[in-house]
C-alpha cells in the first residue's frame, strides 16, 4: 500500500511515459514492411549498448547509442540507407507520443513532487518532453548524462537523491522497463512497475513493490 | 596480422566452442514447436541477466543465471512446465555440443598455451568441456565466478592476465560474441572475432583486429 513517507514520485521516461515504439510508423514510411522490425531491433539494441558500455566503462550518451543502435538495426536487416533516413528517424525519436493516460495521471499528482529520471541525454530528452507538453508538470527533469553513469547501476539512482534531496524510501519509481525497477528496487527505491506488456516480473531476486497495467494504477498514491 | 608476441590463445566458451542452441532438440522433445523459441528467448535473458546482476552489483552465478532466465523464457512463452523440465534442459546445457571444426583446430594449435575463459561458472562448465574430451588441450578453464565479475568488465579480462602470468598485448582473445570482442579489444587484447552468424559489427567504437568466419581462421596463428 502507498505509504505516507513517499515525499517523490519518479518517472522513466521511455516505454513508461512514452511509447519508443511510436516510431514504427516513421520507420514504416521509410522502409515498408519493415517498420515492426526495425523498432523493435533499435530497442533492444539501444539498451544492450547502454548496459554494455556502462560495463566496458566507455561511457557515450544515449544521443550516440541510439545513433549506433539504429545504424546496427538497419545494416543487420540489410536495408539500405542514406544519413538522412537516420535523421529522420532520430528526428522521430524526439517526438515520441506519450502513452493516452499519462497527462490526467500527472495533472492528478501534481501536488506532489514529479520529477523524470532518463537514461536519455539533455539533448534528446528535453526536446522530447517539451515538445509533449508535459514539461510543466515536473519539478526536475534528471538525467544519467549529468553523472554518466547508466541506469541500473546504483550510483545513477542514487543521483536522483542528490537532485531531488530526499532520502532513497522516499522515492516511488514508476518504470515499464522491468531491469529497471529491479535496478532500482535493489538501490532501495519503492518501486510500481507499469507492466504493459503483461510480461512476466525479471527473476533477479527484485520483486516490484507494486504493479500496475498502466499509469493509471498510480493514482492511489494521491 | 598474426604477430610474434602472442604467447596465449584465450577462446569464449558459449557460442564460440559450444553451440548453444544444440540444446534446441531437448527444447523442442519437451515443448513440441517451440524449441526455436525458447532456445532464443533463453539465450538472450541469459546475457541480459549477466549484464544486469553486473550493473547493479548484484553477482550471482552463471548457473543461477542459467536457471533464472530458462525460467523467464517458459513463462513468457507461457509453456506449463514443471521443475523436472527444468532440470532436463539444465543438464542438456552441460552437454552442448561443439562446432564441428573445434577439436581439428585445437589440435592444430596445442604447442600454444591454450585456455578458455568464460561467464560460465565451473559447475557448469567443467561438466562441459569435461563431457566434450576437450579438456586435455587446455592448460587453464578460467571462469569470471572466481573473482565475480563479469565479462565485459575490465576487471573480468584482467583475471585471465592473473591466470595465465602475460600481458594483455599477448593475449589473442577469440569469441563469436560481438560485446565479448568489444570488451576485449577496450580492454587491451588482441582480438579475433568469429562471426559464424555473419553478423555486422557492433557499433560499440571497438573494431575487431580479426575477423573469420568460423574457427578454422586462427590457424594462421600457428
Amino acid at each position: 500500500m502507498p505509504t505516507a513517507k513517499t515525499k517523490a514520485l519518479v518517472f522513466d521516461v521511455y516505454g513508461t511515459l512514452f511509447d519508443v515504439h511510436s516510431v514504427e510508423e516513421k520507420c514504416q514510411e521509410l522502409f515498408e514492411g519493415k517498420g515492426k522490425e526495425i523498432s523493435k531491433l533499435w530497442r533492444q539494441k539501444q539498451l544492450e549498448y547502454a548496459f554494455l558500455r556502462q560495463l566496458m566503462g566507455q561511457y557515450a550518451s544515449f544521443k550516440t547509442i541510439t545513433t549506433d543502435s539504429l545504424r546496427y538495426a538497419l545494416k543487420t536487416l540489410n536495408l539500405s540507407f542514406q544519413e538522412v533516413h537516420m535523421q529522420q528517424l532520430l528526428d522521430a525519436y524526439e517526438k515520441l507520443s506519450y502513452y493516452p493516460e499519462v497527462p490526467e495521471v500527472l495533472q492528478q499528482m501534481k501536488h506532489k513532487k514529479l520529477a523524470v529520471f532518463s537514461n536519455g541525454s539533455r539533448d534528446m530528452l528535453e526536446p522530447l518532453i517539451h515538445h509533449s507538453g508535459l514539461a510543466p508538470l515536473f519539478h526536475e527533469i534528471i538525467s544519467v548524462d549529468d553523472i554518466k553513469q547508466y541506469k541500473p547501476s546504483p550510483a545513477s539512482y542514487n543521483h536522483v537523491l542528490n537532485v531531488l534531496g530526499v532520502e532513497r524510501e522516499e522515492v516511488l519509481f514508476m518504470s515499464s522497463n522491468g531491469w529497471d525497477i529491479s535496478g532500482a528496487k535493489s538501490f532501495g527505491f519503492q518501486t510500481a512497475w507499469i507492466n504493459r506488456s503483461q510480461s512476466p516480473v525479471e527473476e533477479l531476486n527484485q520483486k516490484p513493490h507494486h504493479i500496475y497495467e498502466d499509469l493509471n494504477g498510480i493514482v492511489e498514491w494521491r
